[in-house]
């Protein structure tokens, strides 16, 4: 294949693991014969102090010419905390979901056995913890109407039927892939929103026969996955419950800075890890690459090549098999690896292999 | 004192555990005496079934007549999954709280040092904690406008100034009578509503100086609650936010059977276990009253009787600690205590106090 990629580094930790991802991607093309080439554009917190927009035009094109996006973090702690602010980094994220028509955001929460010791969960429950959660990215209460004045505010949560059906059908699909059981996650005892959810489900579930879906009550699942999130094997809501229950799923398993994301949709996928910009660590050689390389590795997989993101994967279980690990995760008394150290070490394991 | 209570027993496991209430409540009442009477009032499915209204005019005049209403649960599984139904038992809920003015919603996260071994989370991290959700409970997308039709659908999560201000005095005031730590979370790098709900939180901070006020988004909320559930002592948040991040939290603890919780507002305040109806246990006598009896504990402590309520407390620690049990919590080889069993011995207990 012939691989178009944009890099958007964005703030904090981003570059340095940005780096790393992108030696990984040249590494595992140059090993598998692939071509690669890589557009960088700017966005987040430094693309506003350098242009004044967290996702300026050039970088929406950039984006829309590429196969895939490498995306890092964005967020810069400037910004929060100032209700008055009025551009932001976030609004970076949520203007390349729009336009990008991102519809889909994927996240496996996946345990590493090395790293169980980590989860604030007992270790007996989080074992065979392995599933996907899939938010809806790009409607509901995040895009409905809004409005503000010093005395009343609304956000509306609207959806359309094409718009749940084409996320629930990500959602089928996913789940025809893995253990064949679906987890309809909403509020169908209260919102209406949710009432439309449900119907249509329970309309497209006769398609998939194979498929056991079940409806759960969006209280009820925030719940579940921290009483036994092994119950879980695809779960699929909408953009504001998805927000919640996604980053609530991502801290059961104790590896949140190894977990990858995509987002995919009408146009360009994207690939990043799940945690944000670390501002704190910008520069310190500390951040953990891996949640970036793994993305990668969903990048991969998501244009069919599972030979490479099998590799990269297995090169990521040996760099924590040895020992090669930055800080937050390194067993008491092993030697500390940096983010470029635990880059490289992946990266040679993949040229060896 | 003399209290009028109206007593809704509800479904399920409703009426086993409401008359333990009731029993508790009239030994505390005799041995401090204070005089009590009680109304009863149907409420829930159990009101579909017989007038064909979850919350009926009748209900509504006994609870705004009494001084405070001890509920039980409303639930029964032939209402779920049928997004046709027209009337259900939540709506009961939902008008009571509206009927009563019932907007702030207190829960208590506690562990109990016997059961933490019940916590999914690790006992060092669940130790410590102690806390209170404080969850808005008449406003937002649960009551704001709704539209539906095959197509299409939305909820709008509309909020006023009045309806923000008065919640979050309620939670100022929590504050300042536990450890002057209150955490506001919203999602204000979003939302239009929670911008106003951190608007409004960042000109009544300084009317409490004592006060450490600290502004969380929603999806870090749901996090830190199970990275480090001890950082937390009030939290106060909306509605919709409140009713996933309260369910979150009551589960953390491994006390869930054992957690009350008390919904005030304009009209009488409402004490009930947070625990639902449990249809499959109805009239097996095994379902723990210990909620509902620490609901009593909070209505006496509502109307500022500590020592009724600090003997109610003492008097379930105690039954705990003689292992007098309902089968969930039962220790390996203890006997097994019935929900009639335990509730007697907390009465005995408080007789011979
Ligand atoms: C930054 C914010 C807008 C964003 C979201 O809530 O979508 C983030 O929390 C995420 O989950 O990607
Ligand atoms: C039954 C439902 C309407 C209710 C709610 O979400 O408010 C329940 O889940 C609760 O939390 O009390």
């Amino acid at each position: 294949m012939d691989f178009k990629i944009a890099v958007l580094a964005g703030d904090g930790i981003g570059p340095e693991i940005s780096v790393q991802g992108v030696e990984v991607m040249s590494a595992v093309c140059e090993k598998f014969g692939h071509k690669v080439s890589y557009e960088y554009a700017i966005c987040g917190a430094d693309a506003i102090d350098k242009v004044g927009d967290p996702f300026p035009e050039k970088t929406y094109q950039v984006c829309k010419e590429a196969d895939a996006v490498l995306f890092s973090a964005v967020g810069d702690p400037k910004f929060d905390n100032d209700p008055t602010a009025k551009v932001r980094p976030e609004q970076g994220l949520l203007a390349m979901r729009k336009k990008l028509g991102l519809f889909a955001n994927i996240r496996p929460v996946q345990t590493f056995k090395c790293l169980i010791h980590k989860s604030p969960l007992r270790a007996e429950l989080v074992e065979n913890a392995d599933f996907i959660c899939i938010r809806e990215l790009t409607g509901g209460m995040y895009f409905g109407e809004k409005y503000q004045d010093n005395d009343k505010a609304y956000d509306t949560n609207y959806y359309t039927r094409p718009e749940i059906e084409r996320i629930l059908k990500v959602a089928f699909e996913y789940a025809m892939k893995r253990r064949k059981h679906l987890t309809v996650v909403d509020k169908a005892n209260v919102l209406a929103s949710s009432r439309l959810w449900r119907q249509i489900a329970q309309e497209m579930a006769p398609n998939y026969p194979e498929v056991t879906t079940d409806y759960m009550f969006v209280d009820n699942a925030a719940m579940k996955m921290i009483q036994e999130p092994a119950f879980f094997d695809v779960m699929v809501t909408e953009n504001t419950f998805g927000d919640i229950l996604t980053d609530e799923g991502s801290v059961i398993s104790g590896s949140m800075g190894l977990l990858p994301s995509a987002s995919t949709g009408e146009s360009t996928p994207v690939f990043e890890p799940i945690h944000g910009s670390w501002p704190q660590a910008k520069g310190l050689n500390i951040a953990n690459p891996l949640a970036q390389i793994l993305s990668v590795a969903m990048l991969f997989e998501y244009f069919d090549c599972k030979e490479e993101g099998a590799l990269i994967r297995k090169a990521v279980d040996a760099s924590l098999d040895a020992n090669v690990r930055t800080p937050e995760i390194q067993v008491a008394g092993g030697d500390k690896y940096g983010t470029k150290e635990v880059g490289q070490w992946i990266v040679d394991y993949i040229k060896k292999a």
